[in-house]
């Protein structure tokens, strides 16, 4: 058995990560979208990895890979640690893969010591960002047994149903619901991802502690005023609805500043008829509102709701505000919570403790495992970008951090 | 000779204005442009008027409509009144044609009391929208002398150029400097025009006088701060663009209400990445600020850049501001402006002086000759729409105002 040195897995983690970023439909970028060549090679390629750690692999009904080695009791639950293979478009190298390809290292690691007592499975989810097909989590939804069947007619933008892609890819949309796990399956769920924010970077610290996935609310709120002429209405005489929007959107960032872990974004804005001498008789705004906690973000929908009606009633503006989606928030388990803590402390780091703003697989695997995530600082927050960029001490603290999280799963079933 | 009673004129007037509308080139609509059929069409209707009322008339180089009564001296130097006859698309039936089917009533009127002291013209102008072309003003710049040759170069949407849609016409682009007269030859300039803002009607009042038509700055406002996923970066850590644009619109309202006849718009602006789930990384947005004095209108715009500026400062912002266009105030004349208040006083109207916000031909006129401006008000301050609408007595009070100011200025000539 190898002893752990400073850098036992990051420089070949790194080594397979960099791989993984040749396969692209865009020569110079990074983009691998759900059942098209470059899922297939992605996975033919992780596979091998999985098969030299001495996992048995199998593709499931919806095209998500997994790589399991049997516990004492054959075909017995598992421990899951999983993140996806896909990726967005013009990606960064570490959004997903790094989660599984360090699951696999971790699985590599543990069984140089010897058969675990329960079974372990390393999942490469094979649709997490939604990029083909407007529905985000499908490897983990239909993982977890509550993918909508209704997804299979979501269209591609050539016009291609998801299910008439399955079939070209060698998938059975019919069987899909064959890939669902059922509860009592599945011991548990661990993921290892990159932060994709600022605050690991801003504490200094390589590794975080995720506390829940963030329950978030999409809103289109619209101000309606009265149109005219730029030069003949005077300021007093106007209902102009961009300035009842600017004044809504400070109350927004005033009110979400006041909370922390609750953040709201106004990302898209439109002022109508939009002419440069036309004051502005229409306003729309789309509002992003999210916490890990789902009472605090009602609680401070409401209170945006109230500030700017208060605001649209004082400027003589009709209101509308629509919900356009929502998801709860979806609270890590605190029993798993606590084995990556122990695992954090053990590696001598400070915890810190935070919310995923980001959506991940784990909110769909949570319908069927009590789960916990585990945060890698990214630079600078980027992700979504090439410039997405993980050290390798960060990636080598992190899948420490993972296995020691797992060491502890199973110290606790190994009685 | 007729004595005038209550409505002499407005009940004609309006019926001319009613078959002016129906040329169009658009059916149940108002669309009459420079350089088509419906310009040639209306003209000759207004020709046959200006005939009727006594007068002389020819279209100039450029295409505007011009009638003619002889003063004393034949070929001596004229009053005019002017506006025009082109609509933007989708039109009301008073802005433009208003002014001069009212002077050519005035003129008809003054006929049958003898031949002027001095020649009256009333001039159609041929282009003031700048709707086909993207040059406004077009017929009153070259009346006036000052139009751009550069501008016959100006495209249309089907790609033809403002000359060769002169030729088209039956015009020659060559001859455009030949439309120029000289300061010489024009004694004053007066125009009726529809407010096209909702002043008149806030005092209850019929007619208004014009003390100025306002100067105007036309500026792109770019802030840029920097984007990032929305669920992921705390309140407290975010550059965000469009907040910082949000406070800057505010800060021009406010500024702008704080003075009379001041007014800023901000009629557009843009998010980008413009992703309901991104921080904004840049917001731009337009600001149109106008003032009847240019030292008050740059005093606001130097406000506002500071403001702007401390609030991007504050907020770690990039500022960009660019102007993209410019022009003065154009003070209307003191004595002819007299001429008009006499006139709205021996109307027996109360006198309200604004600042016209709009641009009209006079702006370009004054750089030959000194104006005046009457205003009529309209209903709602509504205008370039098909709602926009002058009622009978106010088109009434409105063409006494012009026929008393007219009066006013030939008695000062009668000698």
């Amino acid at each position: 058995m190898e002893a752990p040195t400073r850098q036992a897995f990051a420089p070949r983690i790194q080594r397979r990560l960099d791989a993984l970023a040749q396969i692209s439909a865009e020569p110079g970028a990074i983009t691998r979208l759900y059942l098209t060549p470059e899922q297939a090679r992605a996975e033919a390629l992780v596979a091998g990895w999985m098969q030299e750690a001495g996992m048995r692999v199998h593709r499931d009904a919806v095209g998500n890979l997994i790589g399991r080695v049997e516990g004492r009791e054959p075909g017995g639950p598992a421990l899951v640690i999983g993140s996806h293979l896909d990726t967005v478009r013009n990606a960064g190298r570490y959004d997903g893969p790094l989660g599984v390809v360090a699951g696999i290292a971790c699985v590599a690691a543990l069984l140089r010591e010897g058969p675990p007592p329960v079974a372990i499975e390393v999942v490469g989810f094979a649709d997490e960002e939604g990029v083909r097909f407007a529905a985000t989590l499908t490897g983990s939804r239909a993982f977890a047994g509550h993918l909508d069947p209704a997804a299979l007619r979501t269209l591609d933008s050539a016009g291609t149903t998801l299910a008439a892609a399955m079939r070209e890819y060698g998938l059975d949309p019919k069987a899909v619901p064959g890939a669902a796990r059922r509860p009592d399956e599945i011991l548990g769920y661990v993921e290892l991802h990159i932060e994709q924010g600022p605050m690991l970077e801003r504490e200094g610290l390589p590794v975080g502690l995720v506390t829940a996935i963030s329950g978030a609310s999409r809103l289109e709120i619209t101000l309606s005023g009265e149109a005219g002429h730029a030069g003949t209405v005077a300021m007093t005489e106007r209902r102009d609805a961009l300035a009842g929007a600017a004044e809504c959107i400070l109350a927004i960032e005033a009110r979400c500043r006041g909370e922390e872990h609750l953040v709201g974004t106004v990302g898209r804005i439109q002022a109508l008829p939009g002419a440069v001498n036309t004051i502005p008789g229409q306003a729309k705004f789309s509002l992003d509102l999210r916490a890990p906690d789902d009472a605090q973000r009602h609680a401070a929908l409401a209170d945006i709701d109230g500030a700017c009606k208060r605001i649209a009633l004082r400027r003589r503006l009709g209101f509308g505000i629509a919900l356009l989606h929502e998801a709860e928030a979806v609270p890590c388990d605190p029993g798993m919570t606590a084995l990556v803590e122990a695992a954090i402390v053990a590696e001598g780091h400070p915890v810190l403790s935070l919310p995923s703003g980001a959506g991940h697989d784990g909110m769909a695997v949570a319908a069927i495992a009590p789960i916990a995530m585990v945060f890698v600082r990214c630079r600078g927050g980027v992700s979504h970008n090439p410039a997405e960029f993980a050290s390798l001490p960060d990636i080598e603290a992190g899948t420490r951090v993972l296995l020691g999280t797992v060491r502890g799963f199973l110290a606790q079933r190994a009685g």
